[in-house]
């Protein structure tokens, strides 16, 4: 046996997961190997080139605040961005880029080589290796071994991954690309449950084909926007996306084809995406629909691929061409790329602890699209989280999570290993119960803290961050302390500004609750001082619903007390009388670390959580005695 | 059967034959489909990033003269450029370029994207479909079919690629990606006779872990060159390539390892690359050797992948660690992609006609590694052969053949078509009979006018190369007619240039032929106009090598004369008495165009030309009667 190099971490899969996972973990100081099967595909989106929108865009703002990559590399190759939302409050606002493929995979790749402390390598890992009930190394198709302290699985859809276009099938990863055929194996021997997955894509068309006459424009916001609350980019080049739509002919054809689908002659297994669905999928869901929206998006500046998001299929080439020429602007459409789907083998991730570590293996981590995700900003969050997460243990200290009601991050980790998924999971506002405190426009002033505390926010990030901060409560201070009383002089800016005469004396804050006012017309009026963008937007928040947030703060500092309550990871569910069943087997599985987390496992009553709380109570006693 | 198209032209595999004949065939007004497995990896360069070199930028410079894109390509995404060879004669002047790996890539797949009337598909292609004993069409591994007239092949090194790697082998194609498995069964099917080939590539280090210090800097030449007679690049961002060597701990270690190496294990079967032999090839052919040189290049201006050039290796991985870490510079090495040997299926050239088209099978080209070649320019300079060539079939004209006097290009088709080859063929200076007319600085003199009449060369191109030979021909005139005599004034001249006095009168064009006077003293001392660099080294060049030009010229006459006797195709060489049995054999094979191309079969002897030419000439009476 050959041992090739000794790590701290290794992380296996160089997506959109296992970059963030290889960054966090050399930058809190591990030595870490990024082992990947093709370097020329480093950050690779397969699926379209974009990266945001409702939760997904408040997942890249939290990445970026606890110091990860996935927002700068947005900001630095993105042809478009757009906040999406805007006539709505600020909880569902969010952000969405349209990125240059080949740009985005070459600046992550750029970033991740450069990075000190990590090494990336052209590998394909066939093997996980233990000694003494804990990871010990892994080992490569050529047979060399990286012994190592941590693993973390980023192996997206690779694992005996299965590509499903009309009639043919075969063993690969998505592009042309190899498939990871011996990997699961290994994990299965070590007692790993895998679940079988599957995802799809539409077709890339020429640009020169479309007539984009018959569609409808999208063109990027005119004020720029950025994710990472450290890019300063202010102007940059941007390529409209277009709108249109199927139509009832369109829907006739897959109907007719349905049989040739592989969905439907048995050829595909594994379980699709609910929120993803492919064309065909939708087309039988929502048989009463007439007409199902799509984007024509660009894959980047200097191509004439175009991405046709909305029409993921993995039908025959006939049909595609069939169903796409009948609509608007694609009657002459030319497929570049034909759409197909992939099956892969992903990990059950109610195997894991909430720090993403598998309970069953000390040092193995999984994150990404293996464990039962989909879509880059989930892989990246779990990945950051992981990289976290290994690097802790390899220092030997607690891990790092984030509850429901610090991050979305905290939300979609806490579904996955609490209520784990029988189909890829995407992440959802309506995931969030404090949709009003996880705003993507103050991820920073939730988590910019956090990261500094783990080591992950420099000195340029935390003095950015403390200004910001000590504006917004300089600010709020100031405007809370400033009266106006009912003058003469003050009624008439009123006035000025639309809004109601005053009849009592009140704050500037007061004035600024009023719907009709904002910052702006204050500074003009009242002589306060003008404010960055960003702090101006949070007073303004703080103003207009603080109603609603303090409300949304006391819920969360009620269920908090559940989540307080630890239950040990070594409880036996199955001593504890008055259980149902289910419970019993549902919490040895989960082995939940809080009631909370009992509590939101599916199949587990409050009566059972009445029982266990009681449980608890009369351990705390006995104990105290 | 589902037809998914009709083109003219089909060129399968987007590689640098694949791409130059793509385009050709579409800029010849064909319209034409490039079918590639992989639209990600256009151009890619999975070898060294580096064009031209010895005979090979001659290939890129008449590339460029005939309208293709490689030296365009080049110019656009170089990030050094050499003039090798300037210590010597003008017919062995080299231009080099490194090349950025991934921009080289993303630029000529924008060009094709780009190019009207051609058609870029992701498809991998599984069959050629003849009708009527030619071409009707090719069959994608999904079913579909595209019509079409002529098919142009340029799979490179993936039919039925296996990668070897030590005691590893499988079945697939560069980089981790798929091969191409069932084409090669179509091709035996149409009786095409296939032949199993291997190259090898070195690994890829991290340039953090190279101590540069020990090893001697290359850096790029200041003055700007470019490959292309089209190109204004006047400045570019060069990075240097290092220089250093293997030792004696090195072969040592290589030889002790033999035993392991897949070439001696009996993995690989296919016949490696003579003059591009791997490390352990070379430490075996070459044992007296005490050290071999190595490059270390950059791959590109945002990577640190360097290639170690002249490494190539497939033995295993610890033996790579092992013997590259002996070398100065490289003690502390992190390889990041090992290196590997590829296997594959390619074509017997001798199969193919001048055209690059198959006897046996009219519409059915063949261009690059596919037919038994190696190297990006040696590819690319078939591809724009073939695509031409296919582009004259689908007009019905006679085929486009330059002879081995008026090119490289024609040295190296006549070499595949006429000899064969029984390992990887690459060209080189010592292949050309006539080096001193097939210099790199005279390509476009050589051959602008042949791509005009083609039509590949636009006004733009042509009036800039009329401007530039007209101006030659002026000065030449004028030199010539401008006579000097053995005044006091002129011998006060020649001394100031360090150059004997006149004994009698002559031309500014005799002065010029002196060694130790350049074209600009002669500006100076005899008030001649200032030319353009380009114009003034074909000036001097035909001063100064006069003699030696025209002797050349005289031998490339009479070897015309046998070039002209043309043989027909239909001859049945079994029916003339007195050929040798060998001979016999090869000419039925080879099918030579003319007497000349008979003479340079192998097998084929002086006495068997001879009784050629007699028969010739009774054919030749025979039909006068
Ligand atoms: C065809 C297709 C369609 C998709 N459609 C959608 C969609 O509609 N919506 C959506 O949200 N998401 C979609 N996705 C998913 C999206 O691409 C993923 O969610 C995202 O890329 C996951 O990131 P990841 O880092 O988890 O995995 P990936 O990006 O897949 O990266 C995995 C990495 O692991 C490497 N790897 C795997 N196994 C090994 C091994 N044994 N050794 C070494 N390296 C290994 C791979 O080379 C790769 O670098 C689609 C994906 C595909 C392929
Ligand atoms: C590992 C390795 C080492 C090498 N080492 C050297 C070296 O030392 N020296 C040297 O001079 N050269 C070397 N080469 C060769 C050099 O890469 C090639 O000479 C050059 O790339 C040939 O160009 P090509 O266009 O003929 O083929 P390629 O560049 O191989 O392109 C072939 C194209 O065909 C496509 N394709 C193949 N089959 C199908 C199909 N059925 N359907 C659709 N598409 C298909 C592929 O996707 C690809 O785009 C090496 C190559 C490899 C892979």
């Amino acid at each position: 046996m050959y041992v090739a190099g000794k790590y701290d971490v290794v992380v296996i899969g160089a997506g959109h997961a296992g970059c963030e996972a290889a960054l966090a973990a050399a930058r809190l100081g591990c030595s870490t190997l990024l082992a990947t099967l093709n370097m020329d595909n480093i950050a690779l989106m397969p699926c379209n080139p974009a990266v945001g929108g409702p939760a997904k865009g408040h997942l890249v703002r939290e990445i970026d605040a606890l110091g990860g990559q996935m927002g700068l590399n947005t900001d630095q190759t993105c042809i478009q961005m757009r906040m999406l939302n805007t006539g709505k409050g600020p909880a569902v606002h969010a952000l969405r880029a349209q990125a240059d493929k080949v740009w985005y995979q070459n600046n992550m790749k750029h970033t991740v080589e450069n990075q000190a402390g990590l090494d990336v390598k052209q590998v394909l890992v066939d093997k996980i290796l233990t000694a003494g009930g804990r990871i010990s190394g892994i080992q490569i198709e050529t047979g060399e071994v990286y012994e190592c302290q941590c693993v973390i699985l980023a192996t997206g859809t690779y694992l005996r991954g299965k590509i499903i276009l009309g009639e043919l099938s075969y063993a690969g990863g998505p592009n042309g690309q190899r498939a990871a055929q011996m990997l699961s194996q290994s994990l299965r021997e070590l007692g790993i449950e895998l679940m079988r997955f599957k995802t799809g894509t539409p077709a890339r068309v020429d640009r020169r084909t479309l007539d984009f006459s018959k569609m409808t424009i999208q063109p990027g916001d005119e004020q720029i926007h950025n994710f990472s609350f450290m890019s300063d980019v202010t102007t940059r080049e941007q390529m409209p996306c277009w709108l249109t739509y199927t139509n009832q002919k369109t829907h006739e054809i897959i109907r007719a084809n349905l049989h040739r689908a592989p969905l439907y002659t048995g050829l595909i297994e594994g379980t699709g995406p609910r929120y993803c669905p492919s064309i065909e999928d939708k087309v039988v869901r929502f048989a009463e629909k007439e007409a199902h929206q799509l984007f024509i998006e660009p894959e980047g500046l200097h191509t004439n691929e175009m991405y046709v998001q909305g029409m993921s299929t993995s039908l025959p080439i006939d049909v595609q061409y069939a169903f796409l020429s009948t609509i608007a602007g694609l009657e002459k459409l030319k497929i570049m790329r034909p759409g197909y789907a992939i099956e892969y083998d992903c990990v059950d991730p109610t195997q894991l602890k909430p720090s993403l570590e598998f309970k069953q293996l000390a040092g193995l981590f999984s994150a990404g699209q293996a464990n039962g995700t989909s879509g880059y900003e989930e892989a990246a969050a779990q990945g950051l989280m992981a990289g976290i997460n290994a690097a802790l243990v390899v220092k030997g200290k607690e891990p790092f999570i984030l509850s429901r009601s610090e991050a979305y991050i905290g939300v979609l980790i806490d579904d996955l290993v609490t209520k784990g998924t029988n189909e890829p999971y995407r992440i959802m506002t309506s995931r969030a119960e404090y949709r009003l405190i996880l705003r993507q426009d103050n991820a920073d002033l939730r988590l910019t803290d956090k990261g500094r505390a783990l080591g992950l926010v420099g000195d340029e990030r935390y003095a950015r961050f403390a200004a910001k901060r000590d504006a917004i409560a300089d600010s709020l201070a100031n405007m809370k302390s400033t009266m106006v009383t009912p003058s003469n002089e003050v009624q008439a800016k009123l006035k000025a500004m639309n809004s109601a005469e005053l009849r009592t004396g009140t704050s500037l804050f007061g004035l600024l609750r009023r719907t009709e006012i904002n910052y702006s017309m204050l500074c003009k009026h009242f002589d306060l001082p003008p404010l960055p963008a960003a702090v101006c937007e949070q007073v303004e928040i703080a103003a207009k619903y603080e109603g609603y947030i303090n409300k949304q703060i006391e819920q969360v500092e009620r269920a908090a007390k559940l989540e307080e309550k630890r239950l040990p990871l070594n409880l036996d569910y199955e001593a504890i009388s008055g259980l149902a069943l289910e419970a019993r087997q549902k919490l040895n599985k989960i082995k939940p670390l809080s009631i909370g987390q009992a509590a939101r496992i599916s199949g587990v009553s409050p009566a059972d959580i009445s029982i266990l709380m009681i449980y608890l109570e009369q351990q705390r006693r006995r104990e105290g005695i």
